[in-house]
């Protein structure tokens, strides 16, 4: 007897224009385009292994190994119904292939990030769903076609269908046919940018992404603004620079963006924080940091961006990463060592140290654990067709 | 030999509709208007003594008994200079007055608060320097006509040449004469509001506002939209809620313009921050206190406003004070006991305590320090004429 099974894995993205407000909560048609880098799978990524079988009972799904419920009209199962409803046109177009789409699916999805970690794995995890299945159904629709099916289980997953640099076009169609993400750039067209994640620690669970967008729609008398006038003008100008190679343009866009994102945010009612002090630390930290670097070369060196959370995503050109783990290391002294997947340190390990001409005086020293963590990765590609020893359903299909 | 000389006072204010950016920075003209409750000067003012005498040998200014320098052509100067010009246009028109204009004036304020409160002093400062000037020289200048050279001194000064509810109105003319103070209501058309000033601990200094706004004016895209469709109607929507006493549409509007000012602030490159963990949990508290508010009677207790500062200002009607004490002390322990100038509190003193229905996760528990002080006051009159008894000049012209 056949198995008939599939496993896949997709990145996380960082955005650099934000997505803050749906125009359709069920369809998840955003009120304005977004763009995002992906980060490296080999670092970051959610693995997803889906199979169909005719003894199941059920549609189930494990995340991190405990069962999921799969609500009837939910986000999870609106993608599955959509991908068997993909794998049915191409059984009822050519009758060789086994009719799997009727049969129900076990799906087993795993974060190699933990989830204290602070990432929201909603984009990796439904990316890597669909992935899995479309693996699984042998479908030979493009990845924008996957990612309108994406989309409608987290509104950002739709960007983790690509790798690179990506863009999230909003669309204008009410079924939402045309809001979907394309590709700017391929990583091959700029390896060179960095990230540098600063895990902050979090007292209090701040509003929900999903909660806080609608309620930002519903009340932010300046997001109409950002929506109509200025992200239009950023998708282009950032895709140029992103064309270009040109990381000053790049960095001031995103950074540009991510404060008008928590700018609207706190034009809501009540008003939404998602930063605290350590966020505004780092901020503080990485404008110092261009400073001196615009004194001494005219251009910018690092970008931060901040999500519906406090963590602090920096961009930078692969040759400043290590003066900007030495500068947060000397603000945010860690716990544990720096793991330094590209190398940068030698066995010594990291010293805090600040480049010449810093003002140390624009942030006080923290102590340790108000940066948890510093995760450095870079850009990445797409979606990976993982091989049968990848697994994370077993024989019985139920998760190993 | 007489001696000319004149002493008054004047209070505080603190904007419900924020003043953030200048259209001309040298006649001090705002890109937008402004609304503000007056606060009693029976709790905190600028106290001035202007002398004019032959004998003295140049303006000198002492602020807190230390001499400031009066810059040709700085705000100081220009204050004085006015003053003297329309004291001169008197003396034009009726040869009987003596001829003071053209005497040298000596000048010493102080403030009953300390700087270290991080109440911005320079509204009080100069709407006391120009109506103590107003006093020696015997103007019949109407407030409105003073306010527009106490604009020259520091923007916001203009309303603190008011009681009660006071309106800067941005005015058109490149001349600035249409840019002044009225007012809304006098303080016994809505005596009832009172406010409670959380002093709160700042580790660093922020961004000054004169510098702030301009670069806000410059870089921030939101801030257009924000001056031409937002805050006029904001400010309409105010003075009929002042009209009407209506506490909760007066209380939404100044918690939405605190917010949006903020916002603004944090859409400015490189971004400006304000308010702290310490003033987000203030926020967190008085949110919550309103929702309980709302869901028993449909309507808000009370308002926050912040400046630029993480110093919260807390709107409210008196009969809501003592729970928004005790709400404020339950998360934030005090050094030392409140000071209860309208004795809402017995010998036992107040006890940190929350409302029913509250839900106190809303915000962690502070240690001692976090807020330094609170000061209780409520909205209060205008500019006072004082007696030879407070003078602040000795005999010798010099400060007592």
């Amino acid at each position: 007897m056949s198995v008939y099974q599939a496993t896949a894995s997709a990145p996380v993205n960082i955005a650099c224009i934000k997505y803050w407000g749906k125009r359709d909560t069920k369809l998840i048609l955003p009120t304005n385009s977004s763009l995002s880098v992906t980060l490296d799978q080999d670092h970051l990524r959610s693995t997803t292994t889906s199979r169909a079988d005719p003894s199941f009972q059920k549609d189930r799904l494990w995340l991190n190994g405990s069962e999921d419920e799969i609500k009837d009209g939910g986000r999870l199962a609106t993608c599955i119904k959509e991908m068997k409803a993909l794998r049915k046109q191409l059984e009822d177009k050519d009758s060789s292939l086994p009719k799997i789409s009727g049969y129900f699916v076990h799906i087993s999805s795993r974060n190699n990030f933990p989830t204290a970690a602070g990432l929201a794995s909603s984009a990796s995890g439904f990316a890597a769903l669909v992935a899995s299945l479309a693996a699984l159904y042998k479908l030979p629709t493009s990845q924008s076609d996957l990612s309108r099916i994406a989309r409608q289980g987290s509104g950002s997953a739709c960007r983790s269908l690509f790798g690179g640099f990506v863009a999230w076009q909003m669309g204008e169609l009410p079924d939402g046919s045309d809001s979907l993400a394309v590709e700017v750039a391929p990583r091959e067209h700029w390896p060179d940018v960095h990230a540098l994640i600063c895990v902050v620690n979090d007292e209090k669970k701040g509003t929900s992404s999903t909660a806080g967008m609608q309620r930002t729609v519903d009340t932010s008398p300046l997001l109409q603004h950002r929506i109509k006038h200025v992200v239009p003008e950023r998708m282009a100008a950032i895709s140029e620079a992103i064309r270009a190679r040109d990381f000053d343009a790049f960095a001031r866009i995103t950074m540009q963006d991510s404060n008008q994102f928590h700018a609207v945010a706190l034009d809501t009612e009540p008003p939404i924080f998602y930063m605290n002090d350590v966020s505004r630390a780092i901020i503080a930290l990485i404008v110092e940091y261009n400073r001196v670097a615009v004194e001494k070369t005219g251009k910018l060196k690092a970008a931060y961006t901040y999500d519906a959370g406090p963590n602090a995503v920096i961009y930078t050109p692969k040759e400043n990463v290590k003066e900007i783990v030495e500068l947060i290391i000397k603000y945010f002294p860690q716990a544990e060592n720096f793991k330094d997947p590209f190398g940068l340190f030698g066995a010594a390990g990291v010293q805090g140290k600040v480049v010449d001409g810093f003002n140390g005086a624009v942030s006080k020293p923290f102590g340790v654990g108000a940066v948890k963590g510093l995760i450095h990765t870079r850009v990445g590609d797409g979606p990976r067709t993982l091989g049968a020893e990848e697994a994370l359903l077993g024989p019985d299909g139920l998760p190993k």
